[in-house]
């Protein structure tokens, strides 16, 4: 099943697709040519894996002077919803950022029970679907700044859609990211660090987790060529579909 | 005025507090003593400022081995929901925590109104009122882990209220700390490296403010001594009220 959220005369509504259509409570149907997409939930807490693949690290100390870690432990971070948008909605870069700004193409679960303490064994049974998300990130402000506030929570820098789909296997999808059409990232989510079910145990651990809570997973290899206004980028997973943003600049004050 | 929420039959109930009585919609009044206060709201997004006082940056490196710098400029940071209890809820110290757990007394704003682009003489027109909140942290986990995540916002680490209090000047409010009615610590908010005007209209260059979203603006001088099981910590603003949550250790499993 998929299902995700709409605007419709001005408010969000709740849906699933069925067929090329989206059905709304009570059988109400729409075509899907035409709807915009919204954020297929606003979570209560937006959590980020940040660095969950090696190659990625790796990639990102040799480009950009950072000297990231190899994670050791499975330490969750945050993001927040003021940035979320849906699918078909535009990244804006604020008219004073001075560095690239990369895509980040990761699996996102949406969590469906309230949980604590978990084992890895039954934790992925508190997962309601998966979604995709896009870690736009500025990556000058991700270095000057003490917080990763701007850098990667500027309004519209958490494209998240564009359905929440069920029945996969977390640890084996492939996810494909491309600009202007051509593939720039193609992965599978098999060689994160840490697991899915490793995660949310032991965040469980600590913190219950709550329905509609969304838990972002990091992204394996590079993030160029920068996003340029013009550009549209697109994620796509064969369960889920494509989130496709367009990206524009803000004009100047 | 003041308000918040409480919890009345197992359902969160907006209310307003009027002369020792306690008011929801509708005009129904219920008495203050014996009320369940819940978190004053529950954000859509969940702000910190972190280290935004030099007596307590300086504390901290001169006492904990840290080496944090005295911020440059304004980067918010952030926290998670999942933390939020309200005053008169426990806070509970994990089973396997290692480190000392420490309070820290801090004025939060509550936005009351969407804004984007505020200047610093009007920022402070899209905050509803004020609340007080203990960013109850593990000294231990915030040297060992790569976020704050258990550190900070572990189950219960962000007690919140009592009540949102409005026509107050968020520049010149005591904090009042006590530990089992004991002062510990007791600050003017004047003394903010950045304050809350400059930080509102910092934030929403970049990211609109929800009304709802709250903003923590970090604590003055030391956080000592640490939380033991048993201890009461309370914060007290002479227009807010008092918050005060007592300590417990969780069992080990």
């Amino acid at each position: 099943m998929k299902w995700g959220r709409i605007e419709l005369e001005g408010h969000a509504v709740d849906v699933r697709l069925e067929g090329g259509e989206v059905v709304g409570h009570g059988g109400r149907r729409f075509p899907l040519a035409g709807t915009k997409l919204l954020p297929p939930v606003i979570p209560g807490n937006f959590y980020a894996a940040g660095l969950n693949f090696r190659a990625h690290v790796e990639w990102a100390n040799a480009h950009s002077g950072s000297s990231y870690k190899v994670p050791a432990q499975a330490d969750i971070g945050y993001r927040s919803n003021n940035a979320l948008i849906g699918s078909g909605a535009e990244i804006v870069i604020p008219a004073d950022s001075t560095g690239p700004v990369h895509y980040e193409g990761e699996l996102v679960a949406v969590i469906g029970k309230r949980a604590r303490d978990l084992s890895e064994a039954n934790a992925l049974d508190c997962v309601a679907g998966y979604t995709l998300g896009n870690d736009v990130s500025e990556r000058a402000w991700q270095k000057s700044d003490r917080t990763l506030w701007r850098a990667k929570n500027s309004d519209t820098f958490k494209p998240m859609g564009p359905w929440i789909a069920d029945g996969l296997d977390p640890m084996n999808q492939v996810i494909d990211v491309r600009v202007n059409g051509k593939t720039v990232s193609r992965y599978n989510t098999g060689g994160m660090i840490f697991g899915v079910a490793h995660y949310l145990a032991r965040m469980s651990r600590y913190m219950t987790l709550h329905p509609g809570d969304v838990v972002w997973f990091g992204c394996d290899g590079p993030t160029v060529p920068a996003l340029q206004a013009g550009d549209l980028v697109e994620m796509e997973n064969s369960a889920i579909g494509v989130l496709a943003n367009r990206v524009v600049r803000e004009a100047p004050a």
